[in-house]
């Protein structure tokens, strides 16, 4: 059987960043293929679809948080392009985001954070337990108060992740059910991929995305230290007529951070654990446990609510908790992984920088410091990073 | 196109009980038809599959504790021929039961029961808190003791729901994926069912067997007066290493009831609300979370396993709890419906009696007290029964 043509573009895994590259890529007149064993299933599957570069500003990472605030920017229209090729809505929200203390030392907690986000100029304003409850009636009366976010949006991630496989199709992608193995070199070039299930397949340029499986592809000179950061969570659904949520909270409940994010039609995501337990899916009884404790103090109404799904999935943290995205040793080849808690907000600016990158361009200004080999060449261990024992829920 | 030729026996409804009662009577000799949307998938599907005649003895029903004493001893007989007949293993496990109570007023409430138990006669001996945790080593600290019911068995209800689909099938029973809208009366004698799907199926004999919807078949001239009373079971599941439950816990957990029956293999059913609220079939977070609360504060172990299903069922209730089953005034119809908590303990012996009307005898003395009539013919209200308000989950 004689192989397959080579494609200008591979692009190892359908997450949402690989399928953001691809459709981008294809609909700039590159011929593209996707390889992925089950594309769209991963992490993106599993997230809370919040755009949080304001809520997700923590001490110490003040260059990610301006990468944060620029991705945001780009969503609006990002979504509009998406449903015009995809003939599919993907609910994106700008109704900004609660930021809520439910005792008082999740209170104290929350100002650090307030404090810290004024320091940055972010869009922040500090809010009264009755400012919160008015905001959002269905929060409990217990609160102690919280913030408002305006700049905190929200896209349904499940859609967004169909409307981008639906798009891809439109736009000519061709998918391969399988895991990429290697890349194949030549002469200091990528020349393709090696496949898990047998054969290879040519290309001219390969691009890197599979997530937290990006430091088990092997034939990198720079392996990307990205490990698995497990997150959960829980889809419910309300019944008809009952009291509903109007915006995104998320909270800080007894020093564990839970948020809860409404869908248009009556859903509400609640998660998410950050848990470091290695390639591990379970859905474990304690972690839906306090999940489903902390959401019904929060709002009591959920309590009558059907719960529809749990999902667990694999977040693909670095050494920083910043993205590795940009052109590596090997010409052609092309890293967008490590994008741990911010795949879902950073996908558009993401697929923005390979596509400029593929056509021959140098990494933008705004990746400068999100390069892929910043932290050196691999020293043996393929998922470097700092791992946290145990499980915890950091504040938002 | 010609109708189905008639067959002895016509069965509506494939849960546990119709199933047993078709396998029987074909055993036996007879044509049987099951008719059933979705055999086995309703009430015995959800199920905990706890065989407990002497946890389900409750004030004032001491009728009934006779029927399931006399249930449980036919059980291990009925296993024994199902794993036969179907080639299959339903691990019955008699290995007794711990009765539980969690804080000191659980403790005045399982005193009561155990009270009344050793009342009646029935095997069940107090136990000091260090006894209980000697028995079962995986119990909270913070229990109050409880009591031995070395009576009280379990056998994996989804294993012999299972069983009984290939047993029906070896014996030559024919199964019709319909609902049963009515039964079809002729000279005072029932020659067959209307379906809802259209057309008809003419027998010799029909056995009403359609749990909680067994009101609602039209046609009958005293509809069995049962509701729905929702139930809710967990399965969990131990990793590989963690450590295992040995014995079916029944507990009393700050006034509500929560069983845990481990399974062969690691598994283990968590059980089980008792609500009232019609045919809704819905999983609420409010449930599933109180009953993941309960479980983790009397076996914290537990938070490790996973979670790998949430299963609801609607129990077929009647106004007194007992069963209804005999013959009708009908000739050649029969009820058995109305099992409530006890569906998979009474199946052996209600398909007995089933068989033993079908071939012409009366009641036995065992049934005579239950027979589906004895609250006289229906007032128009479909389903009667005195619901309660709300949900609750009524101490084992």
């Amino acid at each position: 059987m004689a192989p397959d043509p080579p494609v200008d573009v591979l692009v190892v895994g359908g997450g949402i960043i690989g399928l953001s590259v691809a459709w981008q890529a294809a609909a700039s007149g590159r011929s593209v293929t996707v390889v992925d064993p089950s594309p769209g299933r991963g992490a993106s599957w599993a997230a809370g679809g919040m755009l949080a570069p304001v809520a997700e500003a923590h001490f110490g990472e003040e260059a990610l948080t301006g990468l944060l605030i620029r991705a945001a920017l780009v969503w609006p229209g990002f979504a509009r392009d998406l449903e015009e090729a995809s003939g599919r809505l993907v609910h994106y929200r700008a109704d900004g985001a609660l930021l809520v203390a439910f005792d008082p030392s999740d209170r104290a907690a929350t100002d650090d954070v307030l404090g810290f986000q004024l320091q940055l100029g972010l869009a922040a304003r500090r809010l009264s337990a009755r400012e919160c409850r008015s905001s959002e009636p269905l929060l409990s009366p217990g609160i102690r108060g919280g913030a408002e976010l305006p700049g905190d949006h929200q896209v349904d991630n499940r859609l967004v992740v169909e409307a981008l496989l639906a798009a891809c199709e439109h736009a000519g992608v061709a998918f391969v059910s399988d895991r990429a193995e290697g890349v194949a070199l030549e002469g200091g070039r990528v020349t393709g991929v090696s496949l898990a299930g047998g054969g290879s397949r040519a290309a001219g340029a390969v691009v890197i995305a599979a997530g937290c499986e990006s430091g088990q592809v092997t034939g990198l000179k720079v392996q990307p230290p990205v490990r698995p950061v497990k997150g959960m969570t829980l889809r419910l659904q309300a019944p008809p007529d009952a009291p509903r949520l109007r915006r995104t909270v998320r909270a800080l409940v007894h020093g564990r951070n839970c948020y809860l994010v409404p869908r248009d039609g009556g859903g509400v995501v609640v998660g998410a654990t950050v848990e470091e337990k290695g390639f591990d899916l379970a859905v474990q009884v304690g972690a839906v446990s306090d999940l489903l404790d902390d959401a019904r103090e929060l709002v009591p109404a959920l309590d009558e609510y059907t719960l529809t799904d749990t999902t667990t999935g694999l977040r693909p943290g670095s050494p920083d908790n910043a993205p590795l995205v940009g052109p590596t040793g090997v010409a052609g080849l092309i890293v967008a992984t490590g994008h741990h808690r911010n795949g879902i907000l950073l996908a558009p600016v993401t697929a923005d920088e390979v596509v400029r990158l593929l056509v021959g361009n140098d990494p933008s200004d705004l990746f400068a410091a999100f390069g892929p080999e910043r932290f050196g060449p691999a020293t043996g261990d393929r998922s470097a990073g700092e791992p946290l024992p145990g499980t915890s829920r950091i504040p938002g």
